[in-house]
């Protein structure tokens, strides 16, 4: 199959990439990050999370954040809602889209949420509705799709059965989200191929974690599937909570650096987001995990340190 | 094309990896570290340089680290042999393969050797008939295939021409090199392409680096062009001279990960190359910049201490 011509890259940084910091990050920067990176041409930025402030205490701020920024028109501010009340401080905050989420692994359903994926899913039903009613676009994100931390291997059959699951609830946008990070090009294909019977194509993202490296690969891979949607997070912010030191989602730098060499299109400015990534790493103190990140600022650096000194 | 159903994996650590580390290693933990690679069933290790110690004097001591490791039955030892000089100690030390090198790019040629790349390869002549001679396989290495530091772009043309340069010394095996990283799958599908015109895939490698995160979608990129032979580093062994702080050569661990995930036979054992990137990290004060080995530490020592305690 041919690449596709363009694609969507959705930002998960200031929700995905934050929610697991330690240390509180204020409003100011949060709303500064996703206000830079709407600027830099990301047209789909998940910006925060309306879920108990006792579960995530890091996103406690949703209402602020979204109040805070400046919204870009035809950009799409996403946030996840984990019931119905989630979903009136998403409506209330003025949220183009809310994230719903389930996962693939039975063993990862029952011990994260203490219920079955079907259960898990259900429970979405009257927030789906909700948003339907008001207009709202709704994403389902199927996590542990390429393979659990608790049971292992992750039978397509029930990505497949997850996917239909959120079709029925009506979403409009459906993410695979390799959550571990332990998925390879092979498992990509047959995940993709078989979710296509299901679902549109060109409605399914692909969300990749970096843990094993394999994350280039597999968007690669997916991209050969025609999926035209990835998920990635500046600076490869978040971690992975199954394997501490290890990488987490995704870098946009080192996603947009592959799109371009492949003639790709997104719309996103490059060296905006490096900046970006370079900001957000420094106001968090936090490693910049980017490679084509890291490569792109050590280079800028050092031919300005060559340049002739126009001070002078 | 089907993905090929085997690779060999060319262990670059010991040579391109350490050869710009400042602090020199001792002999004995390079030689070490080749007896541990070869033993997890890396089949071809590039050991040393018997280049002048005035150029890399990390690689002065190649001909004690050749007489000091165990040679495994089957595993070809390589050495960088820069002029005759260099083939004599090689052919002393018993070196298995010798490895000849040349740049597609003109800029980087005259910068770096201030010759033609032409005239840089001419000169490996006397060194391959010596080779021939003395019945020792020849790897010739085209670095910049991808891109170059000083002249950006490098043409397709001037790859395939340097590849029939080396073919025509009498090359056994010849290395596509990404040397400073900056490819993508779609120039990695077309240099490939074109150099298998004039030369035999399976007798062709790609030697990739992972700066801006493409390598592994790069090596996918030349799996699906039927490539079996990958160069790799263990912990990514070796920075970015062009860019300080950056990322180096694609580590063993992820390339391993990733075939093992496609399915694709290396008949190494990537537990043990872990533990040996970990060995070589700490030994040299470096950090451990594989992904996979990262996160497969991590998995192993948290395994580890939930472990129930025996001892008591």
């Amino acid at each position: 199959m041919a690449l596709p011509k363009q694609v969507k890259i959705v930002e998960v940084g200031p929700r995905d990439g934050l929610q697991n910091e330690k240390d509180f990050v204020p409003s100011a920067t949060k709303i500064e990050l996703i206000n830079r990176l709407s600027a830099a041409g990301l047209r789909n930025v998940e910006a925060a999370s309306f879920v108990s402030p006792k579960w995530v205490p890091q996103m406690a701020d949703g209402a602020d954040v979204m109040a805070g920024i400046e919204r870009r028109a035809g950009t799409i501010y996403s946030v996840l809602t984990p019931n119905l009340r989630g979903f009136e401080g998403a409506l209330a905050a003025r949220a183009d889209e809310i994230v719903i989420f389930g996962a693939a692994s039975e063993a990862f359903s029952q011990k994260n949420i203490n219920c079955s994926i079907a259960e898990s899913i259900e429970r979405f039903a009257p927030v789906a509705a909700a948003a339907k009613e008001h207009g709202l676009r709704i994403r389902g994100s199927v996590s542990c799709a390429l393979g659990c931390p608790y049971q292992g291997e992750v039978p397509v059959a029930s990505v497949v059965d997850v996917v239909k699951r959120f079709a029925a609830l009506g979403c409009d946008e459906i993410d695979i989200a390799d959550t571990i990070g332990v998925g390879t090009p092979k498992r990509t294909r047959e995940v993709f191929e078989a979710v296509t019977e299901v679902f549109p194509r060109e409605h399914l993202s692909g969300h990749f974690h970096d843990t094993y490296g394999q994350a280039l690969a597999n968007i690669y891979a997916a991209l050969l599937e025609g999926v035209e949607i990835f998920h990635a997070s500046v600076a490869g912010l978040g971690g992975c909570p199954y394997a501490k030191g290890a990488t987490g989602n995704v870098a946009t730098e080192d996603v947009l650096y592959l799109m371009n060499g492949l003639g790709i299109e997104t719309g996103i400015d490059l060296a905006q987001v490096v900046e970006i990534g370079d900001f957000i790493s420094n106001a968090i103190g936090r490693p910049n995990v980017s490679r084509a990140g890291k490569a792109l600022l050590a280079k800028a650096r050092s031919e300005a340190r060559s340049e002739p000194n126009t001070c002078a």
